[in-house]
């Protein structure tokens, strides 16, 4: 399978990028608005990839490029890039494609981060919204801590919860994360249900911040 | 410690008094709006306990009277009925009494349950408000499975989050929270991110319906 991490120069996009390369056959795409910084990005991986003895190319372009070949496009931007990367990209994707959504709309506050959704009830519903009839969007991969997630060293130990409208592709998410060693999929429903599950990051970060043991934080469900 | 469990006859104060009495030596009281039932529930309370070869005294009184003399006051009442009870009780609390709130507000949506928090932002921002001044609110134990915890069988093993503005209000209920058996208690901050930890309640819910293994489930973070 081809994946296209679209901002896969960001810290979930690493994480993804190195947990995949190392963990299964699956063919690594490195998204980025400037091309340049993808394809230095795509290298730097493969460093990091080599120093842990995984021989893996991988290849980096400008978003556009990046998604119009993948089998599946993770949307690894901030929340507030999504309109215009899933803008960007729309006419690249095909019904064959399918759409990952890893981002959360987040919000500071005085004590503590807060969920903080856009007005379509949460970035999976947006990039649904913005994706083309027929292709199936699925929201997955948000309660991973980016650094945990990047450092191969670490196990990762989590669940991270499937949510979209399409049965068949939550279970074909499910399965690609599922790839990747340590990680468990749990099936949360439909898009509606996504605003609970992307909620869990801003919890997850305060977690962290009020208990010193939790440093990089996972959440398992049992 | 005495604690008092406003509306000790529902699932939560059921699981919450059978815990405390086989794990601590806590003065358990069952409060609810009708007398007759509190005592009623106090007395199969002891019988369970019993069946468990546990040989404990419970007592059960209207909700004011469970308010009167607690240390501890736990509103386990479901969240549209927190301001009515709180309302009740408000003259009985003083500066020593803690006030713990573990309900959620809850609504149903056409594939799952969706968070669902008063005006105030939360339901423990509820009970804060309509607590007197100098008495603590702190919200706990909200994600855990009602079933589960009231099974003395049945093994906890799952965390539990506290949130409230007082820190050392915080630490009380850990303490409360660490001794039954299986629950570790976190710290989530101050009230303001009681909306994200309260949030967790309707996920774990959806999680039970869209996964088979996962009857009654809890969650821990690692």
């Amino acid at each position: 399978m081809r994946i296209a991490l679209l901002g896969g120069t960001g810290d979930i996009g690493a994480g993804l990028a190195l947990r995949w390369a190392t963990d299964s056959d699956h063919d690594i795409v490195i998204g980025s608005r400037d091309p340049e910084k993808a394809r230095e990005t795509a290298a730097a991986y493969e460093d990091t990839l080599a120093d842990q003895g995984v021989d893996r190319k991988l290849t980096g372009f400008a978003n556009e490029m990046a998604a119009d070949r993948a089998d599946v496009v993770v949307v690894a931007v901030p929340a507030y890039h999504v309109t215009d990367v899933m803008g960007a990209v729309a006419d690249r994707l095909d019904a064959d494609t399918l759409v990952i959504s890893p981002a959360v709309g987040i919000a500071s506050g005085e004590h503590g981060l807060h969920y903080n959704p856009p007005s379509a009830g949460s970035v999976t519903a947006l990039v649904a919204d913005a994706a083309p009839d027929g292709v199936d969007v699925v929201g997955a991969f948000h309660n991973l801590a980016a650094d945990r997630l990047a450092d191969l060293d670490t196990e990762l130990d989590a669940d991270t919860l499937v949510v979209g409208n399409d049965e068949g592709a939550r279970t074909r998410v499910a399965e690609l994360a599922d790839d990747i060693t340590g990680l468990r999929a749990l099936d949360a429903g439909p898009v509606e249900n996504a605003a609970e599950v992307e909620s869990l990051t801003p919890l997850l970060i305060n977690l962290a911040r009020y208990n010193d043991d939790l440093r990089d934080v996972g959440v398992t469900f049992e």
